[in-house]
Parts: structure tokens; sequence; C-alpha cells
């Protein structure tokens, strides 16, 4: 057993690391990683990994230090990948500079990245695994789930009246819910890849589908504006205003959708709207978290979140686990998670 | 202005009054009341009422203190009444048994039984209005509206899926909510005098509409169970079961239903479905208080919580304020006042 004194050194240092990682892009097709170099108790080089394109935080951390990673500790936030992609594999650069042992936290979940471990091992580099791996796992929540099951997480958000209405008969639906929620749809979009919607919601809301502040201009990076179906959009639409890349993914199969975004490397898509699209990726279990925002109001009737699931009794439900309630203003937010009959 | 001493010494003895006015019935027709006696700073007497046709608590008090009574603080949390029902008006009483000061906390909203203060006054009684007065009426909610309003408060219990669904398209709805829900349900239905459901839902459901504890056996003392509407209902009914008392009001129109139960002094009801008899209510502006139970499920169509309220346009859905969040299980009870539109 390691005396008291290094495990509190070990998790320190991951902690520096994950800091670290947490300065990559939010959104990105590569994960976010942080890396920390040490030799003794002092930090000879320090990295993060700022998105597709550019160094791994092993590399960055490395030109940092130079010569004097020769016998250095390097902490890690996720495996040292093995695979040479745009950058050549960081467990072989960890091994050439010379690190005598290498801490990660979560073990490299991509097929074609794996493999840095046992790399390193067999080159005599001391590895420890599993160092505050469900922090690091959680900071690339969405990438680990694409790389894990080969297609984006799909987030479907919907905004209802406690009577379940999305919008009122004659299909007005400004505003639902108030500006905090709002607000917060804002924040989700700024936290994905891609936004998704049907042809119907661009034909009837006309979205613009963009992130945007509360002074309404579009702001940050915009994800990309996916469409599905096979109605024709009118060049007018705010879908294509070119504030953001629009993609037209014809047909009505989430597969088709899910499959162009993968080879597009987005990992997480938001799934806006509307009743018909949202019950297909229900249908086809393709709907990894719910987040409701329901507001305190009552219609008696209007156009449903939610198109016919082919649900005839109570005990067919599709169940959901639910994991967060917040008021936010005068609506209630409520994140879940289907668990049940189409997963 | 009083020394600090006396204001605390007030505000202890009527929290004592507070608590003794707890230990009356939560559903009467009468009010909670507690009565504390104090003779410079010992208590000679105190008392509260026990429910309908048993003495009053300055009654119940004074019969306590006897002699002791004389040049006594009397400490009430409602305004002594100034009226003869089935038993004296305790004002009088007060006056009789020589007490010098009156301190109480809510003054009498029933116009029937108020003007105890100016009574007390003409008698040389010091009298002091207000103190710990929210606490007061807090303790009396219900009764306090109906004595204002001259009709039940009403309150409207829904449970329904995420998407708005109080059954599935088959008529199942057991269960929407789970354990935990459907329990504080029964708790709800053991706070007030009525339950009310529209003959629709008897005959499709055949609720029992009684208070059970979680084994299922009907517990304590049960609500008048209330049936609106015209269609026949079977004799093998639950509602007729003859666990609990049932008036069936026919007609649709809430007011009936409601002048029947404020004759029957029921100070609150707990609208307890169908959609119809939901829509009506709120139509009419008799909802004044909404309590949701929101289960973490999605039918994707079946039948609604709630019937047309004639909406059509979003800017016209019925607005309400969010007063209470809370999760139960894995559903979330959200409690609501209609603010909007038909108030």
């Amino acid at each position: 057993m390691a005396p008291p004194a290094a495990d509190i050194m070990d998790e320190s240092m991951m902690r520096a690391a994950l800091g670290l990682a947490g300065r990559g892009p939010a959104v990105d097709p590569n994960p976010r990683v942080g890396c920390v170099l040490v030799v003794g108790e002092t930090v000879v080089g320090q990295g993060w990994h700022a998105g597709a394109g550019t160094p791994h935080a092993e590399v960055a951390a490395l030109s940092q230090a130079r010569d004097l990673a020769r016998g250095a500790t390097a902490y890690v936030t996720l495996e040292p990948c093995a695979h040479t992609g745009r950058t050549g594999p960081c467990a072989q650069a960890l091994i050439d500079a010379g690190v005598a042992r290498v801490v990660f936290a979560q073990a490299d979940p991509n097929p074609a990245a794996r493999g840095g471990a046992d790399l390193l091992a067999a080159h005599g580099v001391r590895v420890e695994a599993g160092l505050l791996a469900r922090s690091a796992a959680a900071l690339n929540r969405a990438w680990t789930f694409a790389v894990t099951h080969d297609r984006p997480m799909v987030t479907w958000k919907l905004a209802t009246t406690l009577d379940g209405y999305a919008a009122a008969a004659d299909g007005s639906s400004r505003w639902v819910t108030g500006a905090q929620a709002r607000a917060d749809v804002h924040r989700l979009r700024s936290r994905v890849g891609a936004v998704l919607v049907g042809t119907g919601t661009v034909l009837a809301d006309d979205p613009s589908l963009t992130v945007r502040d509360a002074a309404g201009h579009a702001t940050g990076t915009q994800p990309l504006r996916v469409v599905l179906g096979d109605r024709a959009i009118p060049a007018t639409a705010r879908a294509l205003d070119g504030q953001a890349e629009t993609l037209i993914t014809p047909g009505h199969d989430p597969r088709d959708a899910l499959k162009a975004l993968q080879d597009r490397q987005i990992r997480h898509v938001l799934l806006e709207g509307g009743p018909t699209v949202a019950a297909a990726f229900l249908q086809h279990g393709y709907v990894d978290e719910i987040v409701a925002y329901v507001a305190p109001k009552l219609l008696g009737g209007g156009l449903p979140t939610l198109a016919s699931l082919g649900i005839g009794s109570i005990a067919d439900a599709l169940e959901c686990e639910l994991t967060e309630v917040e008021q936010l203003g005068q609506d209630v937010r409520l994140r879940l998670t289907p668990t049940g009959r189409n997963q």
C-alpha cells in the first residue's frame, strides 16, 4: 500500500489535470484532456487539449517540460492514446521522453485509440488507472457515449404546459415558458454539436436555432442546425440564414440523421422538435436524455409535445428515471433518462 | 411603546396559544383556536376548540382558570366571537370573567361572528390585534377562505404523465404515479371536508375516494364523497360502499355543488376529476389551488387531464403561480395558484 502522502499527492495532481482539461472546448469532436508532469513535488510541465487539430494534452505538457520530463510522473485525465491520428500516439511520446510513471483517470473508451496503457507498460513505464475516473468521464459525457455507441448522444428538449401542450390550438407557442427557461435552452444549445428539428417545425415556427444572448444576438460557437424530413423549406427560412451551418437530412429515419452526424464527428445532438420527430427518436430508442421545461400554464387543448408512440395501456408507458428537478423562474426543469419499454 | 420584555412575553404566549389551537381537528366546520390566560407570568388557564359542538377555546380556558381569570390577559389565536351559536359569545364570557386585556392574532373574517373586539373594548377591556396573525390564518386557511368567499376552498388534484395524460388510450390509469405520490393524495384527502368527482370518473375508474393507509384500509375521519353529474351510477360503485358518506349533486354547474357543500359547512373540497369537471371549475374561476403530480412517463396519446377551456392561443393560456416544487419518489409535485384569465 502506498503511503497516504503519495495518495494525497496523486489526487491533488489529478485534480489539477482535470482543471486543465476543463480549459478545452466544451463542444469538439475530441475529448477534453489535461496533463500534469511532476518530478518529486515539482510540476515540470502541464498541458491540455484545445480541440481537434491541436496537440494532445500530453504532447503540450512534454513540450513545456523538455528534458525535465525524464523520470517524471505524468497525470493524465484520459488514458494516453496509442494510435496515430492527426498527431502521433501520446503513449509513445511519453515513452520517448523517459516518463517513469503514468497515472490516468478514465480508460480510453475509443476502440480506435485504446492500448496506450499496454504500450506504456510494455516499455517499462509504471501505469496506474482509474484515479478520479468518474470526474474525468463526466467531463466528456457525450464524447464517451458517442465513441462507445458509435452515434451521437441525443438529448430531447421539450417545453410544455402543465397539461402537456407544446403550443395552443392556433399553433402559437411564444412563449410557453418564461425568460429563465428560454435562456437555459440557449445554454443547452451552446453545449451541443448540433440541434435537430423536423421540416414541420421549420415550416410552423421558423426557428433560427442559434445560440443567442439575452438581447437576441447570436453568440459564441454555433451548433450545426439539422433539419430532418422531406418537405420543402423556403429559402427565406431562418434555419437557412447563414448565422450557422445547416444540414438537411431527407427522409424520416433517425438512424440516417445520426449516421450523418457521427460521420461529422458530432458527439451530442439536441432534439428540439416537433412531436413527430421526437416520437420517431423515442421509438427507436435514440433518446438518451430528456430535458423538460414544464410551465405553470393550462390550455385545455392544443398541439401535443409528442406524437403517438403506439402505446395503448398505462402498463406500456415509456418509463423514465427522474435525475434532476430545478425551478427556473416560474417554470420547472426536469432531467430524465428513458429506461422503459423502447430502450 | 411596550417594553421589549412585554413583547417577548406576548409573542411567547401567543405561540403557546397557536400550539393549543393545532390540537383541534384539521377538518371541521369551525376554525382551530387556542387560548392562554395569564396573570403576571403565570398561566392560569388554557384551552382549545375541539370541533363543532364543543366549547370554544376561550370558554375552555376560562373554565380551567375559574376565579383566577379576573385581571388576566387572554391570548387568543382568533378574535373572540360576538355571536351566539351553539355556544354563547366568547367576548361576553371574557368580560364576565373579568379579563383585563385580550391579545388576539387573526381578526375574525366571519361576518356573522365579527365584533368581538369592539364588544370587549366597549366594556373597558384592553384589546390588541394582529400578533402572529399570519400564522393563525395559515392554521385555518380553508376556513378563512370559505367564510370570506361564502363557498368552500377548492383544490384541484391531478396526476399526469410528462406529456399531459391522466390515463392511457384504453382508459387505464393505474398507476400513473408512484407509491409516494399516491400516499400523498391520501394525506390531501385526510385534510379536506369533501372530495369531488364527476359521474364519468365513477363509471370509468370506480374509485373508492376514501382515505386509506399503505395497506389499503380506510383510516381516520373520511371526507364526504361528492359525485357531480346526471349519469346513473350503479349501486355497486365503490363511491357508494358506505365506507364514507356520499352526496350526489345532479347537474353540471359547479356553483350548485359548492352551494350544497357550503350549506353543509364544508370548508375545503378536493377536486379529483375528471377532465370535464376540472374544466368546468376552472372556467368558473372556482379552482383556488392546484396540486399536480407529474410522473416521469410518456404515453404519446391517451386521455387528457383537462377538457377544453375554449382557449385558442398561447396568450390566452390560464396562467398559474408556482408556489412549491417537491420531488416525491420518482414523481414531482407542483403546487400552483391560478392567477390568469379565468380568475
